[in-house]
């Protein structure tokens, strides 16, 4: 059993660009430090980075079969224009936290628009890399709680 | 010269998930389906599925130089988002008919729109997996008279 | 038990003008296809024309009692004008598909909303007067399948 | 001198479908309780109901030499689509008040906007058949009121 | 050979309300002006008038055989909601003018929009009654033109 | 057990402005009748004004604990703006009319839209002051019926 | 006393282009018909054309101390630009009637409209050059009318 | 130095319905949890909660000058309707967190809109009560790596 | 007899924060020199300001009978969603200017829109504190000229 | 050193037509009273009035080097339709503020925009003629302001 | 045989502003460059610039019988708001270029829409004043290749 | 150092469809031309085509280290579905310019907006595929300009 940390097109530069903004955290340490937190509840982290909308459709799919129990995921880009992301999660039925970086209600008008809010369970927008966090820590106590059930 | 049959993203699914609206039918069992229609009219019936828009839009080219002459495309959610594929029919003057198995008109707003509708020949909605095999049988009949004619 | 086939306002005039686009086929030579496509399968089929919105409604209230099973209909204008003809499928339960013979999405902007598509069973457009075949097609498979469940 | 009860398109099927939402009453019931309600005042009550718009256009013209003097009209699905209903109380200047049984505000977003309220006296909507009870007293209330002036 | 005067959806009121607005003419009045226009110019003027869309439909579905060559329409509050009438003309391809006798574009802003008025040959608003006259008068010419050509 | 009368801001002046619209009729005139109308036919009827929305909202909250089983409500301004008070009623569970004296449809645009009327169970508009005989009077009937199931 | 008829930006060019589709009648022409009509029936007409806006407005200024009483104006593009020649129509209170060759509701969306038909006196498109004569026509109608009421 | 905890409109009702969507723990609880996590971070956690706008801006306002160095705020319904609590956030210049229990995405267009998301440090909804809980951990996460800053 | 100056929420932060931009100006400042410049042209200049919206709405109302004959407000945030206080205005039927610090045109979209500006005597934005002696010279040659006329 | 004073279009009808709604002053009026108003306080004040959009911006090129500091403009219809006067204005970067006599926020819905009303330092509407005056004394003050500076 | 090219409102300033922006050439300087680019290539460049939209209008018309062979245009303003120089484009049938020294996407909204765009051989925006050059060098390519064909 | 020329989905079709319009050059000729004028000028020309988006960002992220100094692209349909080229543009830091084969302002409306523009350093469209050569022209100047300063 486990759970799925997403991250989507152009986040594969973490901490590369504009580290006033987005911290000096590359994927590499934000996945690293997502596994080593589930580890310690007990439970696996995988990872997955693709530039493609297409290698993500696939990814979510192969979570039906891995033993995926949520997913958590940061978009990117196709958070506004993927329907495919969007059917994807809903042909798998896995629930999923949206999680970005940066508050995209502060940014230009077609980022305020998502295609998975609302059928995720919850989303969260400006809490920097520690979002990441954030959203594994409820994560868990939602696997948690589901365990105690 | 042939048919070909395109199966947009998350189309792989068929038949694993809601049965209760899908049916039980796999994408196999429609390509297997799809074939032998064909096959009965005289027809060689090529089947291709992608979750990736490129790819889609590479089979469409290849189309091209391969005998299509009519294409049959269930472009799930590359319906609402892609103006490559559009294009890309555009760029191969191949005619097509769009053939959706749920009634998009049924479901959210953003479903409403189709990049493809209004350079198809036909589009049709609702009538479940049977949506390929009346699709087909216009293809065939549509063939047989420019045949003739 | 029967089906019914409702044609709506103008489509008295097919066969007799741009035969060129709607084909030869007189409203005559559709309706005795569609009777003899029906009587092939042991099914009743009805047929019914008028250019009054008020008509179409009676009609279709006149279906609640008459054993009709399935509605074909191909609502020409009032599919973008009149919620008593969506109003009257709600009130008789009875389901239906939407036909259209010409792709209604190459046309006028006015003519992409239905106000019928989102009830119907299923909707077709572009697909000629071969749509209305198609369609009965899909129904006769609908009453064999209730038949035999 | 006389109230006249118009019903659209549709409502002659009233008590024949979902009596959980719509209530047992038949049209007949209610156009029995509307000329009873009214006579107990000393008020005549004509009924009248149409699924033609025509007919109801027509309706209220013969309305303007026939005694009435304030009409309450459940202008159906023709509540959203009529400019000619619209425009025939504005030719006949006689007062009317809009009844609609379900509370349309909480249905389609299309049915959120009414042709007549605007220049109708009252409009009411949600309060099932005693809507009609209510619209009459308020009405009764209005020509008493007109006489002592 | 003739020209068909066609009134739509409340005119038959007309004389008889607001005079101070619409003047002091009755529809008989116009119909008689009209008659007699055509008559000085050597041409027969057929006159109809409806409240009903579907009659209006019909009668100009007659016009397909019975000599009409021009139509001269004042469509009512069927201009705003009517697609039905619009494909009526465009079944015939029998040219028309379209005239309202007010200024539509100084009422409500639903009146801004008509169904008919891009298909039409000219479109006049707000010369009262002698909108009538001045549309004749041009549908002369164009015949006679035409004549001669 | 009650029915719970609440009007919002602005009501306070009733009776003092514009009686050729509003009627001579004062808040107290209102609420002492709505008091004798309750008291007729057995029901307690408590009766509430404020322009405050916060307060609006705390009397709401107050009556799920003093017995209140119906609310007539004529929120006045805050029918276009306030959320919090659409989000009070549903938090409590008690069903509820909307009241509003004048038609609020023959007034600006923005009084056309209401933040509660798709949670009321009735909407009714345009009246006069009598409007809150009607609504009390469907409410008296409701909780008879109520009663007797 | 006088008429005034104005031609906007690029009427100068009548008869110079798309004789086809203008007719072969330059500005010239235009405005020796109209001088001539004017005078037959006693009225003296003025002419004047200029691209640019504010001359324009200058002109119907002119206007108010030169003895017109009545305007004629194919506003050409400033019909859809110009709230400062709708101004100056206001500001000297002469009444005018808005006259297009061509029927602008079958152009470009941004035709459709225009800032001076809601204060004009009628509004006429689609007649051609003939236009302006029946427009001429009435505004004679209502001198004439005028002189005798 | 403390945190202010701001929960708005109808909160107070936490806990008291809707148990299967909300869960069981109170506005006490909620508070009680907040202080003692505070607590044991060494912050100070204050907390307020009112049904109405004013009363939130001036506890903001109050919060200058009272030691509170970040906000976490539930604005409820307040969030879609209300400028003032955005401008009294403006004014005081002090961080804050938007905290929503339920995923507001999945409910009401209305509620997709907020007027403090763009200028709030970070946004989450979805994450039940516990939302709270990350929130504060994210703030008191910020004040600590201030402090060494 | 009496000029009431009204301040909406977070107008009491005047001169606290950011005096680059609203200068050094406290509100307790702007209403001393109110009501200086009041008594020197013989009127008393009443002063208010609130947070809450519900006490902007009884301040108004009490100005009805407290001898008010002119307002003077700075709406502040509630300029924007307020229909109580466009009521209350519309209520009491007293006069009024609407004053706003800073230009509303170069901040938020939201922030052009008033509920108030088209029931107000004159409105201004942009002239900083000086706007209030600007209005108030208005109101008051306004008073002088009204008691001569 | 001076200031320029610029009226748009129909502003030299002044005092000619609706004395009930203008006032009974002329342009000239107005312009002596400014000359009257600048020289008190020690300031050159330029008139200029054109209806001609491009001599507006001709005469703002040449205030950049004729020693003007500061514009009041009240640029009528242009206000709502010109982005070159706009343009002018930040291609010579002097400060102006924005004046209409009516309040144009009464008027019709295209009046309630202006392309300058973001780029102004004030913006003023309703006062009447008196509104002039009020914005002189505005630049007056902050000409003498700089001055100290 | 000749090029025109046409500076739009405000292009006067060129040089004297914003130097940074706009880099130091003056307008003359661009008018120099393109003639001599002009006469190296053996093709007169004729050059004129206005701030009034008329004036654009009649230079237009006269290049109908200069020998024009092809313009470039930079609108400035009236790129957004005439249609007047739309239509005397399509009146003079002359082929053009529209050219922007800044990127206008970058700017307002009002500055994204065209009037010409849809009507331009080429549209660029944004490569500063070697935008003149890069155009003149695309229509001498397209002179020579007239010539050749 | 380089410059990187990527086109996007559809130009592997260049030459092979409608010669008449895009010309007979292939996307080879077009690459050829390209590292041919870079050559000459000193600067090499690096070449990319793919149908992928995620290809396309892979691309462009690979350029972050390979030396390119600018990009040219034609980002064929992505231009108007892609912000994941946006944000990749936006994550290198590398600027770039958009050229267009044919003028999208006069296609399809979907087409009129681009979600590279605004971060684009200029953008092209209808200058054929010499669009290539100019846009290439500018960034030599560019890159010239930006040694020698």
């Amino acid at each position: 059993m486990s759970i799925l940390l997403v991250n989507g097109p152009n986040l594969n530069l973490l901490g590369t660009r504009e580290p006033g903004i987005y911290g000096a955290a590359t994927l590499a340490d934000v996945e690293a430090a997502a596994v080593a937190q589930g580890e310690a509840a007990g439970h696996r982290v995988d990872c997955f980075q693709s530039n493609h909308e297409g290698a993500i459709v696939d990814r979510i799919h192969a979570a039906r079969t891995d033993g995926t129990q949520f997913v958590v995921i940061n978009p990117g880009a196709y958070t506004h224009t993927s329907v495919a992301i969007r059917d994807a999660f809903a042909g798998v039925s896995i629930p999923f936290c949206e999680v970005h970086i940066s508050n995209v209600h502060k940014r230009e008008a077609f980022r305020h628009h998502s295609y998975l809010s609302d059928i995720a369970v919850g989303v969260m927008a400006g809490f920097g890399v520690q979002g990441y966090t954030l959203a594994l820590e409820f994560v868990i106590a939602q696997l948690e709680q589901a365990k105690t059930a």
